[in-house]
């Protein structure tokens, strides 16, 4: 079956929520939106590509960082409702140069830091 | 630092996404919502509990098909707007009986179903 984004299932502001997966190591790395637009800009340039709510704009990620995510796969969930891209991610995935965004851990009630930026 | 959950960006329903990965296999099994309850809940049981949407009710994943999702670890991502939690599961983390939700590629604009029901 050919696929057709409008199939998709989008939030009131016309956003869906991307994962994005280091291809490589599993890590889950960061948590995003993209439109429709920026799911076919995605899928047409191999550049993952999300909407950015703040700048209300496309983010082709690591546009000016360089830290960019190759498309590796792009993946549906059963609701229509979610995508999991999976990628090869240069450099740090985190604006705050960590790999990835999910460095914060709730251990016995205590948030632990599990990771250093790298960059 | 303690966990204080209010310290936490939800959206305008008081929902905050959370992400479901496989702690053994690394795989990324589904994406749901949680309120600040469900994640007192998640974290005292251990046993991972969203907020249905639909429902409007506690969801303690598993609670009626058996698969269930015991916590491992508990991750707040650089935004305070994202969770990530590392789950041991029990069978299916699917409504379909898949492993996981996202088995649908997207390749060569042709949509390839990856996994059958494991149930």
């Amino acid at each position: 079956m050919s696929f057709d984004p409008d199939t998709l299932t989008y939030n009131d502001a016309g956003l869906i929520p991307a994962i994005a997966q280091d291809a490589e190591t599993g890590d889950v790395l960061m948590m995003a939106w993209m439109n429709k637009e920026a799911i076919q800009r995605t899928l047409e340039t191999r550049r993952v590509t999300y909407w950015s709510r703040s700048r209300q704009w496309f983010w082709i990620k690591g546009e000016t960082s360089g830290h960019t995510q190759e498309l590796v796969d792009f993946r549906i969930d059963c609701d229509r409702d979610c995508l999991l891209v999976l990628v090869n991610q240069t450099g740090a995935a985190c604006h705050t140069g960590r790999r990835n965004c999910f460095f914060t851990s709730v251990q016995n009630g205590e948030e632990v830091e599990l990771a250093k930026p790298i960059t």
